[in-house]
């Protein structure tokens, strides 16, 4: 059996280190376009911030080893450029030489990747990217001029991770986003909290804008403003490398994601496709997704290795669960979020818990914001993502975990996680999720969410301030009536007559009016996650508003 | 509906405060024997060590708080001394004055706790214990005196939790365990690792030994051997405090756990039990357990106000998930253990892996050991243990969701976990644990535990490392022979005829040896978790011995 592999990175690397140890014999060919394989992607903004200080550290493989350990036959800048299916074979070109030559197969598997996207404006061609090691030397050659200032284009996961390792080298950045929120796999209450965190550390953040032109270290944006920027940088999001395939006549999608069966098979049998250029399924709607994160193209890769040495197997729908650090921040999500749901036309329940990372009486407790989104019908889980400082990484894997196990979210409550105070709490933020979720499931308390509130005071509604006056002082919903729930009792001839909207900070005295006022025959929604998410939703809309 | 509970610490305050918000006019009388409710029992042995400062921190409510947020009536110093079922009374001692009363109950909740056992030898009464407020202030009175040594009776997880504190309070430690490892809940071979990094930090720990005499500062074990120690603690175990279930005929288990349906009721309908006291269902084998952990309290306390309230729900079987942080390292369990497994007459398949906490390019990587038990039969997970500096919480948390919501082992391999180098690997460790559960679940691969290795050799079975010669000069197991794995293919010729067992430093290279090898016609087994695992079971062995 002879596998030729097209891209030697996360997705192919995999298929054919496993494929070694699956057999023996096999005739394994890795055609890497790059001067590496095998190579530390998510390490690239860290070494320009110099987080990581080796450049060696980042080369995980190399021809070599590979050769030494599995026998793998890795060519480096070696570009596939056509696929003669009928026959097998491919052409390779020798970009060292320049010379081509035939590469028959059995199996084919294409691990192209998915390069990043540079928009088309005058200078555009001076933006640098992160892809691979030759991008990374590019930009710390720039780094290593001084530059005073940098403009990052793109506030997802990767720019994000760049604006922050170029502040670390001491470079005034500039974050231009065209949504209006960073980082799209979060909602905007969430988003925002990231958002200040990237603006308290001095990174201009630019929404709802693009830049339009780029020269002599000045870029210009869609407002007009010229903003300057020794160094440009996209991080704007990447495109299926899917050329080849297409050019082969294999089935693409409208995003140009290779289309592949569930053990990866495009619509050729011979040929396969894994990785960031690979469609991959979802987990919440079984629809065609792209999700072009390392631990799907690794897992993928090995998959295809299973399949072409005669294993019965398939992949798993996807669930996008990824994490970010954003200047000490941990932001991570999973599944669905609202706004995908939303334009979907799904249902959902929007929980937002504001919980600490271990026991508040342990020292050093850390808080952190969460949402879940859950399907009202089946209490499945949809989604759920998380900012703060620490823990949000756990609570998301557990959260990622329950979805593939098919744990509905009342049922969080009674996961049963390791407890010690320095480590989470007795009652973990997973549970009280579930807690909330069982509360809203089974009828105990309707929730409200922040952006529906001024709909909700227009029609009438009173809200329903239950916390203390200190922290009323120290800000409050305009016009809510403030009855600290301690007191609640004693003082219902002051609650305002009619429809009733209760909140406290974060939900937990707010769930307790909620109750009391309910046993006392009010009709009484909860504002979810309190005044704390409703904050976060205004400071989201003012952000918004400030770049428009 | 009055509402009378008895003890008023996790479950039972659980249950009174979820009771008040599902019924606003329930009459709710919460009995507690000592000063104080809804103390930080968890925070305890961290006061004792200064790590909590405050002692108003480990106070979390008040009789007050509870009566102005909940309307609880809330009687600390009032012992219930028994039951008369027949009138649905108890009979209620004022410690403070002596008198004794009658309340009536529609509901009786048993919440009392269970409490730390004290062995019988001649000055046993002289051990302090730390179970509540009042002990804890005995203990920090003792501390305060600047004891120079202390032994702790019993290395479970408070035993060690201890034994750190008063290490932090400059205290010269003996720990004193009757089994032959510390922290009964692992297996030697992981619980090795904690009692090497015990000693490191100058604990002195006792394995198969007991205190059999105390007085004047010093304390006599079992082997004869005098220690002294200026504080005595027992931290051996709890015992159920189920005298008054007993007292007023209610059913209790042979250890003293009060028998309770899948709703907490024991065997009178009108009267419930919750916490470390109440018997539960174990998640494994459906069996009777009995696991004093904080957050069952909080959830079956819970639960027994959704039953008062009418609601149907029942409890689900635990886990034991549990943790425990000594001197640095995280060390966490779930499920049963290989023990356990053994004792019960259970097939099992064992995995150990030394995985790093994050990407190993990323600054910061910390080693931990994982194990994990599983069902040969049904590939289900039965168990897992973990060691480590950082990230130890994480995958056992996420082991035990995966174990509730039914993924098999080898289905580990395709959770999607959160990955940034800086938070864990794009082939998480749970998922490296999954491959190796499908590599073993589908024949690729044949593993030989730590403890098999001896009689395998002796029946003529050869040992290959195939480490690196820098590796093998480091440390080997006696008789190895030495073939690199990255030369194993050019030397086939001297590897040894016959059976043969194959190992690397943790199981990665290993498992590809053990792959050529077999292409090639070699009978061989893997050595699970590599030399790494079996230089922890020696060391396990030897502690055992040097402690006979």
């Amino acid at each position: 059996m002879k596998v030729v592999i097209v891209g030697g990175v996360a997705g192919g690397m995999s298929t054919a280190t496993r494929l070694r140890r699956r057999d023996e014999s096999a005739q394994i060919v890795v055609l890497e376009r790059g001067e590496h394989v095998s190579f530390a992607n998510c390490g690239l903004p860290y070494y320009v911030g110099g987080v990581i200080e080796e450049r060696q550290a980042l080369l995980l493989q190399t021809p070599q080893s590979l050769a030494a350990r599995f026998r793998i036959d890795v060519r480096t800048r070696h570009e596939v450029v056509d696929i003669d299916r009928e026959n097998r074979t491919v052409r390779v070109r020798d970009l060292s030489t320049g010379t081509e030559s035939l590469e028959n197969y059995d199996s084919l598997i294409l691990s192209p990747g998915a390069s990043p996207f540079v928009p088309d404006f005058p200078g555009a061609e001076q933006a640098l990217r992160l892809r691979d090691i030759a991008d990374v030397d590019r930009m710390t050659a720039a780094v290593a001029g001084h530059p005073r200032t940098a403009l990052v284009m793109g506030a997802g996961f990767i720019g994000v991770e760049m604006a922050e390792n170029l502040v670390e080298r001491g470079i005034k950045v500039t974050l231009v986003e065209m949504a209006d929120q960073v980082l799209a796999p979060l909602d905007p209450e969430m988003a925002v909290l990231v958002h200040h965190r990237l603006t308290e550390r001095g990174v201009d953040v630019h929404l709802g804008s693009r830049v339009t032109a780029f020269s002599d270290g000045m870029a210009t944006l869609s407002s007009g403003q010229d903003v300057p920027a020794d160094l440009l940088v996209a991080a704007i999001g990447v495109r299926a490398e899917s050329g080849l395939a297409v050019r082969a006549g294999l089935e693409v999608n409208e995003r140009g994601g290779i289309v592949v069966d569930d053990r990866q098979r495009t619509s050729d049998p011979h040929i396969y496709a894994v990785g960031d250029a690979a469609q991959k399924r979802d987990f919440v709607d079984g629809g065609a997704a792209m999700v072009p994160l390392a631990q799907t193209a690794n897992r993928h890769g090995r998959l295809v290795a299973d399949v072409i040495t005669g294993r019965e197997t398939h992949a798993q729908p996807v669930l996008g669960t990824a994490i970010v650090g954003v200047f000490g921040l941990q932001v991570a999500a999973t599944g669905w979020n609202e706004k995908r749901l939303r334009a979907a036309g799904r249902r959902f329940r929007a929980i937002h818990t504001h919980p600490a990372d271990h026991a508040g009486y342990y020292p050093g407790a850390q808080g952190m914001s969460l949402k879940l989104l859950v399907d009202p019908e089946t209490d499945a889980i949809l989604g759920a993502q998380g900012v703060g400082a620490a823990g949000v990484d756990k609570r998301i894997d557990v959260i990622a975990t329950a979805m593939r196990g098919q744990i509905a979210a009342s049922e969080l409550a009674d996961l049963e996680l390791a407890y010690a105070p320095q480590f989470g709490s007795a009652k973990d933020p997973v549970n009280m999720l579930g807690f909330v979720a069982d509360n809203l499931a089974s009828g105990m308390t309707e929730a409200v969410q922040w952006h529906e509130l001024d709909a909700m005071v227009a029609a009438g509604a009173h809200v329903l301030d239950v916390r203390t006056p200190g922290e009323y002082a120290a800000g409050a919903i305009p016009g809510a009536v403030l009855i600290p729930v301690d007191e609640l009792r004693d003082r219902l001839d002051e609650v305002p007559e009619g429809d009733l909207i209760v909140h406290c900070a974060v939900g937990l005295r707010g769930h307790i009016a909620v109750q009391i006022l309910g046993r006392h025959g009010r009709a009484v929604r909860h504002l979810d996650g309190g005044y704390r998410t409703w904050r976060a939703g205004q400071d989201a809309l003012s952000v918004r508003v400030a770049h428009r």
